[in-house]
């Protein structure tokens, strides 16, 4: 399970006084971002090798708002790891409140946008 | 079923070259808006009877990515009305292309994030 | 003075219950790409051929704040052409009230970043 | 002088493959935050006192654009303050090389936006 500490500025919100909803999946971007970086998969150099992570689905369960000046921790792992995809469980939580679930699918694409394996030395990172 | 035309600029858009992820649920929410109000539901009037709708859930499926200068259409409808939450299906598409599928669920709230009943008024508006 | 409409929604305002200070650019963009687009202007053609305006200066004043659901007028206007570059003079209004006043100066680009003449087609349809 | 890092995302960027020229005014304003914040100023505490800074003026020069994974660091520093404003100098850079410089002037109001003398025991903050 990895953790990225997240703190909300005014931007982050919207003037029904809490986080604006699109903005959480920014947070859980980041997240995975961090996740694969802590695990060697550096991003910059996969795209180097037409190689790119598209989100394909996302369910996400709002259960309570952030707000402004919240510091929050965003949780991330992976459930599954196919051929061409891969499954994260992403949480949003304030100090031990869940605020937000979400679960990701991303899949593995070259720059036309087409399904490809994901690279064997990810797949190695990955399962580590 | 309400249309929505909504055009790309760089904003929009992330250094994948494509609409980031997280921007099509601010498309959403514009369609949302101006579904209701098509239907003489006035959001700013609601909020001052204490009244949001807030989002509970969402599912997207992101089928094909949208590009800087499209013009895309967000397409609004409701699934189902249930006595303090409303569930409604949005779809983005260019030309005739299905580029993004969404089933967004919103539950109506007080300022305190409580849920309370929807309004008879508003129920009446969403059923003409 | 070329003028395009702008309706505000939850996702442009914080939770100081306005408009962002941030998002007024983005709206600045939307006015100069519909300026030029009016002008016979495409920036994906330009971009094609290597040609890139990008944002040198922006100064902003911010007179009065916009909020949900404002439509708001974005007033474009060329102030100045020179070799590489073009000066912007950019309102939003709201009915006939000023808000925010802009000068913004763009600069052609290669996609290296470096300063390039901009192509005599271009400057003719600005002059026209 | 006051330095906060800055990771950059995907979200952060635009189809032009740099940082949106809009989005280094949300780190201005992080960078301003935590500024305050290490001189003891809570924004939250004062927005409870009816005391909000809103941004009047910004100027801002952008020299380099910051890309995908950059590692930047937002510096901040107060340059004058006056009975109701205060001008802050901040810039981004990375590693050593400046790229981007900004004067941003914030004004004291009430929530109904009108200007209001910045409390003394913030002035005192600010001055130590």
């Amino acid at each position: 399970m990895h953790e990225l500490n997240k703190k909300i500025y005014y931007h982050d919100t919207d003037c029904g006084g809490v986080v604006y909803y699109a903005n959480y999946l920014r947070y859980f971007e980041e997240g995975r971002t961090e996740y694969l970086n802590a695990k060697g998969v550096d991003i910059n150099q996969l795209s180097e090798q037409d190689t790119v992570f598209v989100v394909r689905r996302v369910e996400v369960d709002y259960k309570f708002p952030a707000r402004y000046g919240d510091n929050l921790i965003i949780l991330s792992e992976i459930l599954n790891i196919k051929k061409a995809s891969i499954e994260f469980a992403q949480d949003i939580v304030k100090e031990t409140k869940l605020l937000i679930r979400a679960k990701i699918e991303l899949v593995c694409v070259n720059y036309s946008f087409r399904p490809k394996k994901i690279p064997e030395e990810i797949i190695k990172c990955l399962k580590e």
